[in-house]
């Protein structure tokens, strides 16, 4: 199978880092091209300020850096870059044509971009007909994943989903790395709190968590109809964001039945067999301390949510702690996951979903 | 003015160790007496592993270290003991004509037992009369301090009880110190957070909240009518505990006049002359990004605790932080202001309170 | 391929976990056996607390913990005891024929127990045939891995070793769980280094590496006779040792050939192809801030050592920073190497090497 | 007695709030203007990040921050600049008649700027002579203090110079708040260790430590004759930089003799009296595991450094910690200290020594 080339804007940032580390090897996707504003027309290897692991694999080493004007060639091209960048790219890079998965925050919000976490809401993916029709795209969409933050509550929220969702309260504690790099001094965290992570971010936790766990309904998202109070605080864990929940379900199970919506909650079948999908989108941890940030963050290579601590709220009816990785599950992961999903979807130009069907 | 003898037990663990460090210098109390089990006839110097800052006190080196069981002369006993050492103790020692002030959990919820923040609930030393009457001491007494947790939570409630606090939610990030020595294993918390403290810590923070918001009524003390869920969790800091408290409040009052009652809050006139309370026991804190752990948690030397972020809760009316220092304002600094009152209030056998009014 | 029963003893603590974590889908070895003192009789699963990421591989959970007084039927035996309990142990467990291959200090310095480090030393192993002759085994033998923190130190000097080593100072930066489990406290070393490790720490450093960088002399060793200077701190970081390593050599070459030699340097063919060896025993890094612990600790799967800051040290001519995984290329991970060389080298009875060479 | 007046250079910077807090209530200065790059025009309050605990002081809030071209009138002025901007600017304010104690590295190795640490060379102030009678100033001059690493260093040798300190070998751990803010990004330190602290530095080390424990000969300093080599590393710590110092004694001395020889070293007299000397220059700890950072950095209020560890080291003869609180011996204490020193010296123009004797 011929792999579809993939574009990177934001290449040098800690996201950018993180979508090439992940597409490392790719059994259907190959970085073709990389683009940045700081470190255009510098060599890749010699732009980069490498903050993961290791270093960077060789093979993109050598790749030129375009700027973020220029004329990108690969039919899918991943946006890593900064609100006020991708607010106007975004869209022009879909109008010519382009499948245009972001990570950025700017077009999360807009009626018919859909905004996907591939194993919990994928029937969404049909609103990119809906982009395509009304905005005259042919071959090309936006599609957005979530903010970091709310991706765990989605992923714990989604399997109890048809029992109600009525009033929702997080209290978040939040790794650096969701800051990007520099992002939070070092004087400001060693042996610290923050309780505040952004002007937003609260009201994103809110407002996002109901687009996500919306129902399609033909034309758009009907958003859920849930009260949502969201606490947003920064704690010294380099990743893996952790949100303890309260929430009122309409509906009440005892706590081992909700456990077994958890452990047999599954994505479609589609979904669960994209490269980037882990075996069980979220799992339940029994032990009376887990999850915790760092023995969890990594569980299903990053792709993972982990639940653990259900017990009764006397305010909400249940309350309990969930976890993912926020730059794999919740940024560069969960954008790859979208891209494999829309490939096997037939929406990506030039490429025969059937191909991957026979095999990489 | 002759300073009162007092005992610590306890003395070489994490809180008896702070005990000493606030002691030193004591305008009215001087340390006559140490007590451990594992330390038991050792010099102090060489019984204790020092983990505070710096090194103890010179005066204190040579103490030689008593039994638990041994007869204390001191008037004053600081009780830093494990709940299960505590439990047979500190009303044996009550009963001996000794003033008990606990930092132990043990008797927190006993009926008689006042749970005592002095700048708040001064007035449930009262029981201490009824605590007399029934058990037929004298000059003895069991006081308590509050758990470290629920402490920042009363502190930032004490001033909106009047306004009626119906129901309470609260998510705590929460120092290591908390634990005690060696306490938590830096292989759990390093790059961690721990959504789990211990087994009843959210319990306490449920009941004692309610005990010390409570009124004295007579013989005993009504609680606060109030529903409350408390989440716990553990972040890698050494010393400070945060708490994210939702409250609902049967008054609703402007943000503007909310903060105006924490600024101008005072303890009662005696309470607020003790030698370890604060000029004030809260502030309110207007940057968008406080109270921080490592920033405020020796505001008043410990002893205040710091409040900021008030906004609505879309759930509970009102959402705040709250942050004080566990082992001064939640431990061993209370401990001790607590004992301030009672020699004021003339509690203390053979010392007279106007002594202090007269000179220090 | 049949593959080969290992037995484990300490296999709940801190180094046993990181055996079972490596020991999971081995090519060649089979957990058959665990091991322990306080958790003998009850399910692995049950007994431990599992410190590493994640949890404990699932076909383990069941396995019935031994007592240390056992008779185990697996061929290899990991040792991850403390020193005492290795001391009796670990000999009268060659002496019933199986192959020891300890983690524990307490054998290291035996005259006849080959100290090995399979990419620089393998030559050692014939202290096998020696050990056996002298003390009547047929199938055991004791095989002992460096102490972790010396590790990083031979790692680097084995391809110097030519040009005549003679006097090496060296100050490591260790992470916390070279002290095992519950180890450091962490109100020990939060915002904290403590310029201590143990006792004997500095003094295994200067002799061990003198032993290891030692020549196989027909029925001993013959130690490195060079001067070592040895200094041990704890930093706040979960895993990996750095040194920052002075070293004066009898034959001085260029910067740039050094560097050569590292990056030329390679294991002996046949320790080259064993499972658990890493492509390339060292790597140099030529950016001016590397090594760094977290970014470079598991280069290799975390066997390889890490090189970096080559420069001129006014005293003693070459100075320069060796970094590698404390629990895998400093303990576990090595142990597994050493028993797949004993494997491939016609060691461990009933086992045909030839059968790995006709494939896994 | 009439306080002095002062200006701060950087005062928003991270050594610029240090200034400040270290003034606050000084007995002799009184912070009166406050200049700044970014910030010239706003007020102190506005626009300062604060970094340090708690908030500025009250009375600092209000003062307009100046440019730094500005005319100024206090007498003394404390520079807190980056190099850059202090190279023009400190000789043209000590031509202008200003005292300027500098932090920055600008100046240090100027021949006839005095690089002082009052405790341990305070008859190098002689340069200041040799610096007005060269440069024709009269009442202006420009001292340096030294950079906050060779800082402990001189400290620990200071009171062995008259042995004869021949080879010298050190390798530091420095905190982050030695990089200023927002300095070392968090995603950078936390769970790492930084083998390189800046380009320069290790030649600092080398250098300035040759000056300062240098001989006044007349017109200028006879830099020390030893041999130094320097190796500097990043932790994940606040405050407190520490050093491993390995040292070759051309006298040697049993260790109980040089740890006599720290423990009663003295400052000159009047150095001793200044409000802001500790009451010892340098404290040894006898425990196996001392100093350490986070423990003792704040021995002295931050001025006074700790050696612990004192052995044998097999290639220099003597090794040893030596530790100290980098912002405030390292900066901004010694810096005050030194302008202390000026005064009581005659050095400040219209201000007369004998009202320090007769008051304060």
């Amino acid at each position: 199978m011929q792999k579809i080339d993939v574009a990177i804007l934001g290449a040098t940032g800690a996201v950018g880092q993180r979508f090439i580390q992940l597409l490392d090897n790719h059994p259907w996707f190959r970085v073709a091209e990389l683009a940045g504003k700081a470190s255009a027309g510098k060599a890749y290897g010699e732009a980069v300020n490498w903050i993961l692991d290791d270093n960077p694999p060789d093979d993109i080493l050598n790749i030129t850096v375009k700027t973020l004007e220029s004329e990108f060639t690969s039919p899918i091209v991943f946006s890593a870059l900064p609100k006020d960048a991708a607010i106007p790219l975004e869209f022009e890079l879909a109008a010519t044509g382009h499948i245009v998965c972001t990570n950025a925050s700017a077009n999360r919000m807009v009626d018919d971009v859909p905004l996907l976490l591939a194993d919990i809401n994928a029937d969404h993916l049909q609103l990119v007909d809906v982009q395509r029709a009304k905005r005259g795209f042919t071959t090309g969409a936006v599609i957005a994943n979530s903010n970091c933050t709310v991706m765990p509550v989605v992923m714990a929220l989604a399997p109890l989903k048809h029992l109600g969702i009525r009033r929702l309260l997080t209290v978040s504690e939040q790794a650096i790395s969701g800051a990007g790099y520099p992002g939070v001094a070092s004087l400001d965290i060693l042996d610290n709190v923050i309780p505040f992570v952004s002007k937003d971010e609260e009201e994103k936790m809110e407002t996002e968590a109901r687009k996500m766990l919306g129902d399609f309904a033909g034309e758009t998202i009907q958003t859920l109809n849930a009260v949502s109070s969201a606490t947003c605080t920064r704690v010294p864990v380099i990743d893996g964001h952790l949100v303890n929940i309260s929430v009122e379900l309409a509906e009440k199970l005892p706590f081992d039945e909700i456990i077994h919506l958890w452990e047999t909650f599954a994505a479609p079948h589609d979904v669960a067999q994209l490269p980037s999908s882990p075996a069980h989108p979220v799992q339940y941890l029994p032990q009376q301390d887990r999850p915790q940030i760092r023995r969890d963050r990594n569980a299903g290579d990053g792709m993972m949510a982990s639940i653990g601590r259900l017990r009764e709220c006397p305010i909400l009816g249940y309350k309990f702690a969930a976890l993912a990785h926020n730059t794999i599950r919740g940024a560069a992961g969960s954008s790859i996951q979208n891209a494999e999903l829309l490939a096997v979807r037939g929406y990506i130009r030039d490429f025969n979903p059937a191909a991957v069907a026979a095999g990489a």
